[in-house]
């Protein structure tokens, strides 16, 4: 039984503790209560606010255009994969998790050449090694990373990878999706060809619209490789600078849910300010569970601020789908599944959520384990 | 100068008298003032009963599955095109306007081959020469068509093409985009693989969502078909029946938009309701249209109740753009632009568009064209 009235957000659902979709403010959903003609002046305004905003998360304004893909973050991963990599080029993937996973079968699907370097979902590439790989094989073309592997919620050190893979006079492509706008990422500084996100991570929009920031020069050289016409970058940017308009249906009502988002990211302090919170959440978070006994995957060093996965706890009176459903009933829905490498569970900390609303969490999962039978000792990992 | 308030939909909007996205009701776009976790019991099955749900439009309940695609309908084309016809197929394109042409362009970057079958786009296709053309050509496996061009808004022959199809012993797809929901498609008596169409038009939600209705048979054939993984229909539907679940993030508020929209759709009296308030609006904006002097592409026997192209009128009096913005100041958006091959501009009928709206519409055109001095003698072709 809840000993309270069910944690709510401010439009009355439960809080989402997951790596996106996550909870939006109230003003970015009630931005979607209007209808707009996808080729009329009003709706291209809003849309070419949210494009010309984007690239100022990565310092990049005049040197990177953000091209946007209608769907999801996969599907601006694989148009930035397809449009960015010929079909001559040969990819070192860089994998601890399943998003690296995903990379390479988009690689080979489009029949692209593919070279693996792949670690345990708790460890980053090893640098030296990806500087080995790349000096031995100069047929390799293009380096893909993820920013942090939503997998385990690891941090990938992007800056250092991108280091080697400019000296070593490759390019780099980055899976950005669940990091973009909380970790820093300074085109100045880090080199790279394009940076995928969406709309529905830590900008804090509704899912429906991913998009890929693309170093102006790299994209000019891609046009022809595409796979297909709608994942195609090069086609989706050409016809945005002819018309200002998409070549196909945008969804509208998420683009103008997403200007808002933004909007109230910018208000929040960009980078400094979302991530700050986030990092907050995320402290509050390990800090309680380690009192209830609860153990991280990673080590603070490898932890980003976006999802924390903990180990199960060796009591059997510990049992996930319960763990789950009662926290549901008290208002938080965390991540459903375990993860299959380590037995483990996953919290994300990511969304219009703050200290308050962590630590009510951790007053539910308290309750919860309580309820169980489960104590702080028995809550170690197994 | 207008002569009254601007019309405006119950949520303010003006009204989107265009082939879609357009305008929806205000119950549909408030069900999107909620967030769902995309894992969580609570969407899945919200999206289950639309999926289950749009197959008894054709009447395909048990033989029919509904494998939704994150986008657009483009991205629903692509993806039907590219999971049904496997790399050594052959595909007759019938072409009477845009939608054709992108169909073919899709095949092309996919390496599928094609042939193609063209008309004016007042024209539907040849049945004789279509009849024709597979009897001659074998090597051909599928034949492509679009149910109502938006180009035009003609409406073509889908039943009886589906049966020189079938007497061909080949396989037929369809791209019913902006006619799906309002003209009848029995799959009982019309043969088809799989009809392509999307969450933005006369089903009425808010756009986001494409999808294609599969035979259950044939869907079953496509494996390893499609050229990239975000538009694989096969490893969609798989991915579905084991888990209920999307594979990539789903555009979760345009799919609860969608969900009411499918309720409305079903309370209106499903495609006899809608189909039939949309056939009124038509005729009651051509014969209005009419007597102001305006003249139709189409003769009434090829026109669909979707979209309805006028001849730009003779007097150089008419400038287009004025006419367009002195409507939208009115309260009205029509389709901005003109046809390239008449000369000749659109204006929709479908969406939460009723009587009173196509008769309001109806009134500040013939103020606009009065304020510009054109008379009803010269507005007729040029």
């Amino acid at each position: 039984m809840t000993t309270s009235a069910p944690a709510r957000s401010e439009t009355g659902d439960p809080l989402l503790l997951t790596p996106g979709p996550l909870t939006t403010s109230k003003a970015v959903k009630e931005a979607m209560v209007h209808d707009w003609g996808s080729r009329d002046a009003a709706f291209i305004a809003i849309n070419k606010a949210v494009m010309d905003g984007l690239p100022k998360i990565i310092h990049g304004e005049g040197r990177f255009s953000c091209v946007p893909m209608q769907g999801s973050g996969t599907f601006a991963v694989e148009a930035m994969l397809t449009t960015f990599v010929p079909k001559s080029g040969e990819v070192l993937v860089l994998i601890n998790g399943a998003y690296g996973l995903r990379a390479k079968r988009i690689l080979d699907i489009a029949g692209r050449a593919v070279v693996v370097h792949e670690t345990a979902e708790d460890t980053p590439p090893d640098l030296a090694e990806v500087e080995r790989i790349l000096a031995a094989r100069p047929s390799i073309t293009h380096v893909f990373a993820v920013h942090c592997e939503t997998t385990s919620g690891i941090r990938n050190p992007i800056a250092e990878i991108a280091a080697i893979v400019e000296r070593q006079g490759r390019r780099f492509l980055v899976d950005s999706m669940s990091a973009f706008g909380a970790l820093p990422l300074d085109s100045r500084e880090v080199r790279f060809d394009a940076v995928a996100a969406s709309s529905n991570k830590c900008i804090q929009g509704v899912p429906g619209l991913g998009f890929v920031l693309c170093r102006n020069e790299a994209l000019a050289e891609t046009q022809g490789n595409a796979t297909t016409l709608v994942l195609d970058l090069f086609d989706q940017h050409a016809v945005f600078g002819r018309t200002g308009q998409y070549r196909f249906t945008p969804p509208i009502h998420v683009i103008v849910a997403f200007h808002r988002a933004l909007e109230e990211f910018q208000a929040e302090g960009g980078v400094a300010g979302r991530g700050g919170r986030y990092a907050d959440n995320a402290r509050i978070l390990i800090e309680g569970m380690a009192a209830m006994g609860f153990e991280t995957l990673l080590p603070a060093s490898l932890q980003a601020p976006i999802i924390v996965t903990f180990h199960m706890p060796r009591d059997p009176k510990f049992v996930f789908q319960r763990f789950y459903d009662a926290l549901k009933e008290r208002g938080f829905v965390i991540y459903p599944g375990k993860l299959t490498v380590a037995d483990s569970f996953r919290i994300g900390c990511i969304g219009d959520l703050h200290a308050k609303d962590m630590r009510a969490a951790l007053a539910a999962i308290g309750e919860v384990i309580a309820e169980m039978g489960v104590t702080a000792a028995s809550a170690k990992a197994a």
